[in-house]
Formats: C-alpha cells, structure tokens, sequence
C-alpha cells in the first residue's frame, strides 16, 4: 500500500514556529514516528508553499498511490483549484488539519476542499495524520468504511 | 478504559434508511464490530432523539467515562445548548459523522459543537466510530495527540 | 385510511391563547369536527412541546399511517432533526399552519421541514388541516395528485 | 359561487414539458375535471406571461368573483406589484404551486405575495386547485375557516 | 410647456382603496386639481400595470415632453429595465411617490430607478406630483434649480 | 406572592464548572440566599436541559405564579418556540443571564425570547435573579414599573 | 408662518466646496432668495456640524415653528438619535438633500430619519429646500397634502 | 437553418442613445450585417419592452427555429420567469450582451437566466451577436460544441 | 456611596412625548422617587443630546463615582465612542433602558456598549434605574454580584 | 496574426475526466482543430497550475500577442492577482469556460477577472476557444467589434 | 511649516488607562518628542471627544495648515459627517492609529475616512504620529509621495 | 541594519503601466533613491507572481533580516497562506500600499495581512516603502514605536 501525504503552505515550519498550536516535533519526526506505526505502508511526503505544486502532485499521485492524506493549510479556505484537482482524480483524498479549524477564526470555518474528499479529520494533533492512514488502511481491508 | 458513544436524532433508523447515505448496517452490529476492534474498551452506547437527554448523558458522563464519541446528527447544527454541555465537562468529546457534512446542504456546513470537541472525524461511514475510538485509545498511550 | 395528526409547541393551547391570531376552538374540538366531516378516516392525534418526542412519533407513524398532518409550530424554523425524520421515513408528510406565517415575523417564513414535505398548507385556520385530509382522502383515490 | 384561476408565466405549456415536475396534463383537461369535482362552483380561467395582465385581472375581479386562484409561478418570486395588487382588492385570493417551490432553488423560497395571500397551497400537483376550490367552498360555508 | 404623468401598478385604483395610505381622491380628481394649480402646463397622463408599456411610454415622450413625473409603484423595487429606459432617455425625470416609502416594508426602501432621476419626492400624498411639477415649473425658469 | 424561577441547559452545573464565568455557588444556594432576602415571596424552583420541559412548566405556571424569572441558557439563541410560549401565556416573564451575554460569541446576542419578556437582566452573576425578584415585588406594589 | 431650516455637518461651506455637486451659491444667498420667493413666510435658519445641537433644536422647535426643513447631510445616515427626536416632537419635519443621494455611494442610500419624516425631498440643488416650503405652504392650505 | 433573435427593454434605442456603451448602429443596421455575414441562416427578429412578450415568443419558438439569441437586456438581472420559459423550451437559447455586463453595476452581475441557457457571450458589442449566430452554425455542425 | 446617571439624547423629554412608550413622569419625578427609594446613595444626574459630552462625563465620573447608570438612547446602536470610553474607565457602568429595546426596531437591537458594561436592564420604565441602584447597593455590600 | 492561449488549474487533465462535463477530448486535439479551422492565425499555448505563472505569461505576452484567450478554471473565481495582471497589460484578454459556469456552484458564478476582460464567453465546450478566435480575427478587420 | 494634529474621543486619556494597548505616555510628552524630532515644523494640537468640533477644525485648518494628522479614533468606524469634511477642505488629510485597528475587532476594520484621505498609517503606537510627519515633511520636498 | 522588501503580483511592471495610478519611475529606480536615503540600511528586494514564493522568502527572511516591507498586492486581498507565514516568523512585517487602497474597489478593503504585521502604511505613492524604512530604523532606535 502506497499512500502520498501531501503539507500545504508553511508547514514546513513545524515544530519551530507557535508550538502551543501546532505541537513541538517537525513534520520529519511525526513522519518517522507514522512510518513505524505502519510499517506495511510505503509513506511518501511532499511539502510545497505554491498552490499550484500541490495541484501538480495531486494530479500526479492518480494511478500510482492508494490514497492522498492532504493538509492544505491556508490553501483550505481560499483554493477552489485545489478542491478542482481533487474533484479531478480517482485517488481517494483525505483532508486532515493538526488544529481544531473550527475553535479557530471564522475564515479557517470555509473550505473548499471538503466537498470533495472522502473523509476530514481535524484537531488531533499530529495524530490526524495517524487516524487518516488508519482509515485508508482500514478502508483497504474493505472493513468498516463506505467502498467510495 | 471506557468510552461513551451518544447518537443523536433518527441516527436509531441507520441501516434501515436511506442506505445509499448512511449503509446498510444497524448501529447495534456496528457497535458489536466496533467492540471485536477493541476488545479493551469498554464501549457504552446512548441514542435518544431528544436534545435534553443528550446534554442529560454528556453531564453524567463526566467523571466516569474517559471520552465520548458524539454524532449530535441534526442537533449539530442548530444546538448551541449540547455545545454549551461539552464545554461544561472534563470528559474529552470527539465529534463524529457518517457522512460527509460538507458535501450536502448548506446548512449542515455549520457546526455550534465543533469548536468544543476535541477534534471532528466526517465522511468514513461507520468507520468515523472507529477512528474515533483509535484515537481515544492513542491519546491514552500519549502518543500523537495533543494533551488537552 | 389512518392518519396522525401531530401538533407542536404550544399547540396544546389552542383556543385559550391569542384567539384573534389561532381561533376560539380547542384542538379536541377541531379534531371532533375533522373526524365528522371524513367520518371512514381514522384520525389518531399527538401533541408534545418537546421536538425529539416528535421525531419519535413520525419515526413510530412509518408503515402504521397513510399519512401524517404535521403542525410542527415553533419548531418549524429551527429543526433540522425534524425534517431529517420527515426524509428517513416512508409515509406522507403534509406540513400544516393555522396562520399565515409569511405575514408574520421574518423567523418564520424560514422552515426547515418543508422541503421534505409531500406538501404545504398555511393561513386557513383549523381548516388547514382539513384541507390535508382532503389531500390525503384524494391522493388514496388516485385523483388530481401526484404519486410520490 | 363564482371563482377565478389565475395562472401565470409558462403555465401554459403545462403537461407539455417538464412533465416531470408539473405532470402529463395540460391546464384545460386539469379544469375539466376540477368543474366535475365542483359543478355548482362556476370556475373562469386567465392564464398571461405578462405580469402587468396579471394584475389587470385581479383588480377587474373584485366585486364580481367570490374567491381568485392565483398561481404566479415566475412572478411569485420578482412581483411586489402584484402582491400590491392583491393587497388592493377584497376578494380573498389563495396562493398555489404545483411543485414544491421549498424543495428547488433557493430564490424559490421567497416569495412577495404570500403574506397578501388569505392562504398558501403547495406541492399537491394539479390537487393544489382542488384543494384551494375546497377551501373557498367550506369558507362560503362557514365552517372551519377564519372569518378573513 | 408639456410634462408627462405616469403612474404604475395599482394606481388606477386611487381613492377606491385603502384611502388610509393613499387618500380620497381618484387621480382623475388629483389630475384636475393639478391642472387648475399650473394652468400654462399642459398636462399629459398615462397609466399602465404593464411594466413594458411605462418603458414604451418613457420612450416615446422623449423629444416632445419637457418633463416626466413618474410613480412607478411596486416596478419601482424591481425594474432595471425602467431605470435603464430612464437613463436612456434625454427629457428628465422626476420620481414622486404618495406615501413615504421609507417608513414602510424594508422591500421598498430599494429603488431601481432613483439613481436615474433628476431627482426624488415621497411621502405627500396627491402632493409629490405638485411639487414635481413646482421643480420642473422653476427649472425652466433657471430658478434655484441645476441645469442638468 | 409566588414566583417560579426556570433554569435552562447546563445550569444544573452552576458551581461546578467553568466558575471564573458562572461563580461558585450551585444554584441551591444562590436559591437559599435569594429566599432569604425576600422572605416573603413563596420562590418554586425548576430546571431542566430538555427544551419541551422548560415549555411545559412556563404553560403550567400561568394563572398559578405572579412571575417568572427565565435563564434559557443556550435555547436563549435558538428557540422559537419558548419564545412564543412567553407571548401565549399571561403571566409576567422576565430573562435573565448570569454572564454578560453581550461580551461573549456573536451567536450568544440574539435572543428569540427577550422580545416576549417583561424585561431583561444580563450580567449580574446570581444577582440578576435578585434583581428580578426585586422587579416582581415593586411591580406588585405598583411602584416605578410599568402595568403590562 | 413661521419654518426652521436646519442645516447638518459641513453644510456650512456650501458654494465654495465641490461646487460641481453642490453649486456655487452659499447658503445665506440661497435664503435670501427662498425668503424673497415666500416673502410671507419667517424663515429661521440654523447650522451645526455637531449632531447633539441639531437634535437641540429640533426639540426647541417643537411649538413654536409650523414645520422644520432638516438637511441632516452626514448624519442622515448615521444617527438613530436626530431620528428619535423627530419622532418626539410634533413639529412635521421634511428630509431634503441637495445632491441625489440615491446616485452616490451606498452607504448614502440608508436613512436613519426618512422614515420618522414627513415626507422627503432629494436631488433638485437648492431648489430642494423651495419644493419643501412650498410643501409646508400648501399644507397649510390644506391642499393637496396629508392632514398629518 | 432558422434563428430568432429576441431583444428585451431599450434594445429598440440602440444606436440613438448612450453611443459611447452600445455602438452608433441602429439594430436593423447591425442586422442587415449578420445577414449579409451568414446568408445561409433565415434570421428572425423581435424586440419588446414587455418581459410577458418575450416570453411568449421564447415559446412560440420552439418547434420552429434552430436557436434563439437573447439579449434580454435589464430583464436579465430580475426575471424569473424569462429563466423557466427557456428550461421550458427544447431549442437551444444563447445568451447575450453588447457591453461587458461584468464591469458595471453590480446588480448586473446577477442573471436569472445563464444557468438555464446553452451558453453566454458578453462584451464584443454587436459582435456578441455574430459570435452566438457562429455558435449555433459550428453546432449544426456537429463541430467543437457539446451536443446538448 | 456615589451615583451618576447619565441619559442620552431625547431623554429630557421623558414625560412629553410618546407616553404610551415612556410613561407620564420627567425625569426629574423620578428621580425624585429614586432618591426617596434609596436615601443613603447620593444620585447625580446628567442628560445630554451630545455623544461627546456623554464621554467626557463618563471620563470625568472615574475615581470619583461608585457607578455610573448610563442609558444611552439613540448612541447605544451607533457610538463606537462611548463604548471606549466605558472600556476606558474604572467605574463600573450599568447600561438601562426604559422600553424593551428587542422588541422594537431590528436597529435597537444592536448595542455598541453592553459589551463594556458590567450589566444590562432592559423593559422595566423607570424600574430600570430602580434595578441598577439595587445592583450598585448589593455589590458594594459584596454580596450576589461578581466581584468585577 | 498571433494569438496565445492560456489554460489554469487541472485543465491539463482534459478528456481524460470527467468527461460528462469537459468532453472527451484532450487539449491537444482542440488546439489541433482550431489551428486547421484558422490557418492564419498563429497560435501559441501555455498551461499551468500556477497562479503566478499564469500573471507571468500573460505579462510577457504584452506586446507580443494580438490576443489572449484565457480559461483561467479555479483561479477564475478566487484571484485578483489575474486580474490585476489583465487590467496591467495592453493586449485584449477573453475569457473562456468551457463549462456553463452560471450553471453549477455559486462559488463559480463570482469571477474576479470579466471585469478587465474585453469579452467573455462560457459553456459552448471546445466551441468556446474557437468562438474567442473568430472574435479576435473579426475584430483584427474592424468589423462588428468595438475598437477597445 | 505648520502641521495640526487632532485626535479624537478617549485619545485625551493616553498613558492613563490600557497602557498595554496605547502604551504609557500621555499625548502632551509625545507632542513634545514629536517637536523636539521635527524642530523646523509648527506642530499645533486638539482633541475633541465630540464629533461636530472635529468637523469644525477640519473645516477652520483650511487655507491656514499644511496638513492634519487625524485619529479619529470611535469615530473611524462611524462618522460619515468627518469623512465629508476630509473630503470639502483642501488640506491633505493623513490618518492614523495607534494601535493595529486590523487586529482589533470587526467593527474596527471599517473606516468611513480612508477614502478621504492622503493616506493611512496604522500599528506603530506613537510612531505612527511620527510617520505622519515625516510624510508631511517629504512630501513637502518633493520627494517621493504623488502630488495630491 | 538589514531590510528584506518584497513585492508582490504584478509590480515588476511598476512605471510601465497605469503610471495615473502607481507613478512612473521603475521599482528598480525607487530602491535606488530607497538606499540613497538610508545608505546605512541593508535593501534587499525579491519580486514574485507566485504567492508561494512570497511565502518562501517571508520564511527565509526569519533569523536574518530585521525587518520585512511587505507590498502583497493582489494577494492581500486572498491570500490566508501570506497571513499564516507573517504570523509564522519572527521578524516584523509592515504592511505597505502604494495607492490608497481604501479608495478603490471594494474588495481590496479586505486583507488577510494587515492583522499579523506589526503594522499597515498605505497611499503614499513609492513612500509609503521610505515610511516604512523610517518605522524600521527609529524601532531599531527604540524610540516611539512599540517593542513588539
């Protein structure tokens, strides 16, 4: 199983920058630490702060990865491309955001991606990104989640 | 450890209606799949079609459950009163939907329980439980989650 | 033929209440000239100030009535969990006002049931619900309405 | 008793198009059998695509028609001279759709006639006339229907 | 000098109905009134509940009136189209209205056709047209009043 | 002199949680003291979370209590149907908030009920029910307050 | 008779500010010519750019003027309060405005007084302050205009 | 290959008026050029200021004519009924406008008719025309354009 | 202990005008009867129809009063200016009003100073004042009321 | 005569999704069509999935190119940038949509780049490119089109 | 080169109340370091917490200063009447805020003035006086700053 | 002292186009006189199209530069990325606009920067970069501006 995690727009700053927000490992330490939880997965990353590489990565992860877990940051409420790059591909795609959005100001309540992912996990820390891969995986045993 | 899963309004139709939304299985195999999953858990379940009742059984569970797992169904998005009750309590709440909210009507986009929750699991089906549940039982092993 | 009549908050209080807006009659006498004017119908009625008690008796009313006379009064502009009841089960649903609700107050002209009602009748007085029983009696005969 | 319908833009063309939404009939063989259901009602016909026409109508039938049918179907949404018009007259006018204008496009919601309207009937098919017959018949008879 | 009158929907109806808001007098009277008031104007009068013909009639005057006092009723809430005529037109155009509009539904505080006008007269009764009349007298007197 | 005093959602919990808004005291001793202070005025006291209930005790108070005091709490924002079970009955009902409800969320300044009330009293912690109670008594005295 | 012309906020330097919008003349020349066109009227005039004295003197000339001609400029669109006043005082009040307001920016099309006034007057230059005495003229001659 | 070209409200002006937005031709003249461009095409004109008359011959086009071309000027941004007679009608309506209606007002951002045309073309003058009468020639073709 | 009332702009009036509103007594009786009522608390007393003389009151009251009663008027929907100043004092502000403000025009039920304010009364006539003393009483003797 | 046309966001992936609404071919077949269908014209292509490098091709263009034609897909509904970079350079810009956007989300129905285009042109499929090159051809000749 | 700088409601108040928002020292010791940094500039100074006298010394400083320096302070978000007089007098107009209005709440992000004026600075505490001056003094030379 | 400026979308072409609005000297020739002013400054400057590579550089910035001028252009108004990675780092931004932003079109009234930066210049032509430069360098100092 071939799964593609794909970071939005400064969140390459992880663990550096506003730790009581978004917690104090980097986004390579959690990655580790996900990677020995599901040692039977091969995890991909990629991290851009340009809309139109993560559009491009989308595009290209079709027909290659078994599933997309895609925290779009900033993007998430402004990109109506990126929701169209979604809509797009066969890929299922699960939106995940390590902080609580919805706790936090009402621009971060719109997205424009949801509508058309599969699922969204928000607020866990970076244990969304754990509960989004034990979805897909979950999802691949065909037990529990819808076939879509 | 023990959880507390509450299900809000008409949520005791699931498998008899609208299957193509919601699937086919009751909520009463889900739940004997959900305690196979995780025989450690000790897994309560409340369903009640009366906002009242709900705020009733998230009150009471403080002090005795270590989490709830919440699908307020209809009440999410008019209940300002089961927001106010998670906010009461000490018990962490996960806000769970079987189907994805914001793909449907607008008014189902909002939310007045989100930004009390710990964190909101929408769109895997049945498998939002179990998501939920997994992460409940990380946070306890204090790995991944945020500890609040 | 049987049909439920159901009639929300403060409905309880016909004809003691505000006679120059609902009327001088108690519901019980409505209901006693209803069952005389369409005497082969069998008319089963509830009230309940309390919404999810609504929902149980709609969801109770499925495969039981022919259809349900529904004057969900107060609740009419903010529950959702009532109309998600209206759409999981199989009976008609007909929405009923005694008043004109779109010549009163702006809150009220906003109903979140309606669109999953078979139809709508408002600002008849009692005759509102007459004129659904009439609906109903005529849509058993095959005449004039539509099938679903 | 002498009662007028009123039908607005593009009801013409009822049971030609669209059958879907409006049914297989056309107005004239819908009249045909409301004259059978109600012979001792004498019951005039107006369809126009002209608002202007429309109001020029309600405003002749006062003091000769005992009740109007009006189904503004486009206008219903855009008029406020004909809300102006109703509001003029003292002939009670019964505002009807045959489809369920709560359950299409959101600019189907409003409405600038309604709260002139001595009621509203939506949703029945071709039974929303039948029932709006009914209720100006019971209305002459006094029983059941508020004095207004 | 020749100036125009035209009156919109409803207000053939003047003096017949409800005289609280609109006065006594039909407008036939007013018109009478009006004349002996400016006997050197000649007076011109049109009345339509169409909205198409209040454009023809814009239209039309243009070149051979020297004014145009317009009440244009409910079209004034809803008609671009009688806004556009006016701003294609080179004779001016005064908008009068017999009550005042801004103490009134919140729908008629918005005014389409205002912004095209040289300028607005509401709420003084039979009075507003003889104001009109007043500006246009002095405007071709050079007196107090902008060329444009 | 006898007043019922309603509690809404949560406030069951007064005391225990979030006591930097809600103070310390449960409401039974808040209701102690307020008995102590006014001596002579018989002081019921009922709360409960279920929206209907707090309905039906405001139904039941009428023509039995000279007042009301009303804390909604969260169905304060969302219930219509308290509201116009406030407007159905005769007996004098007056709101009143804990906290200051006007410094805290957007959602927590609408009221549906506050225009069917006596009066409202917002921000005094326990002592808003006081100063309701003083309100009842020097209306019953007739003194400074008006008749409705 | 005896009229109060209140000038608002910057209204003071009319003729030599903007003269494209509001022409050329000051207002003194402006009242030197309304007062020779209507030598048999006292014509008082005030002007504050401070919205308490307006609302001052709108209260002093509550008995002793026939009619006020308040131009409130600024805070027309601003001032609940000058409104209040209006209301208060039994002096009938008419809005003018130089300029059409309704062709300017939106936040010009809102007032917070049109509806407290007796009638309203915009868009004819100074002529606007003409068309107003000779409305307050006539009504005193009870022709044409509404008693109140 | 039969095309009917409707024009709505002052579309009989162009060319006279406002030269600097819609061009100095005259209609007829823009018309003896499309046809003087496309021979082959039999092309139809009507032109009426009454929405009702549109209407009516959107409907009596159908059956009859290959395509129509709208320009339903300012009844585009406020006629419901316009939109349901073209969802009404089997023959293919495109939209147009001489001016870029996107630059201007914002009201004229709204149409109530896009959504139920087979495509829109704004902003090349009376070029839009040609350009649609290109659109419905390609298609006959079965060329580049989608078939419905 | 020290109290200054302050009343914004019209409340001078109080007793003249709109008695059905305000009721019969001036300001100056009631003031009478609330020094009687509470003859240890010296009571100042300030009207101004002047938003910046309000402040400068408010301002100059610090240090010096105990409380300040404040009832705004026509300021309390749209002075930014006064809610500062109140955020910008020690002394504790309680804001009144005679009417029910929410049951009154939608702009009345928007306030720019209850947020700033310790506490708000709202409906009760002059019993308003009469509340805020009792509330200023009961908190100097620390009992009931929050501390802040 | 050289033209260039520019694709954003995911239309790259044309004819291989979601073919129901975007047709089956591939980009690269259309432009082949319309280079056979116009010979003459020169014409150049560039697509990209980033924002910025649309802006950065359509400001290199300037100068140039007789012509952009621009489907600028999710950017279209979300970037003023684009839109700025249009108003910034000299060469006519057309907007494009192959879609009829009017026709599905309302998010799409907002555009933030008509207004500094020459023209738009939307939902004729393929046909919509081939329609913008006839405009700019016909307009390279000086007829029909106007001169900016 | 003579400068004025007026300040409007509360800013009388600097360095007393909410040092953590607008700092420590009082305006009269920043006037004096403003001074004592731009020896060569008349810097006069008023403060007003009321809106008309603001008015008044926008309108006097013309024709005698070089420019004012404005914090309008509560007033920025509400004032039509000070954004009028920004625009009726010659001087240019710089505005300011001490702290980062942006920042702030909803209410403040709206100005009636920016339009109005030269330009806006907004953030740097005191300093923002400061930059104010210096673009006074460049503009002054030359260098830089556009003409108007 | 080190100073990063960065621009956003489109002002590479700054003196090429729209000189009536953005002057007419190159971006280029601007930093010249920039550095000429203060030689004792650092001026780095990056320009971009590409919203992502704004971020990138904000990024890198941290820990290097004392200070960022930011002119984000077109992305002010859209972009929540840019505002997340200002709030990211920890070196100031300060918001700069050549032109008055507030003075054009509505949605550039918006930012989604403005909050985070420490502060927002706007309308000074090319100074509104010397003014922030000036803020820069006296913060260095100490003097005037806030710590933060």
């Amino acid at each position: 199983m071939q799964i593609l995690i794909i970071n939005g727009p400064n969140l390459n700053l992880l663990g550096k920058r506003e730790p009581e927000t978004y917690g104090r490992e980097s986004f390579e330490e959690v990655l580790e630490r996900l990677r020995a939880t599901y040692p039977s997965i091969q995890l991909d990353y990629f991290q851009s702060n340009i809309e139109g590489e993560i559009i491009n990565h989308i595009q290209q992860a079709d027909g290659i990865y078994d599933g997309i877990i895609l925290n779009a940051a900033g993007y998430t409420h402004t990109s109506v491309a990126i929701g169209d790059a979604i809509a797009a591909v066969g890929v299922p795609v699960i939106e995940v955001h390590i902080s609580n959005v919805y706790a936090r100001e009402p621009f971060r309540h719109i997205s424009h991606i949801s509508a058309q992912c599969a699922g969204t996990i928000s607020g866990f820390g970076a244990g969304s990104y754990l509960l989004a891969l034990e979805a897909l995986k979950r999802k691949s045993e065909n037990l529990f989640f819808p076939s879509k």
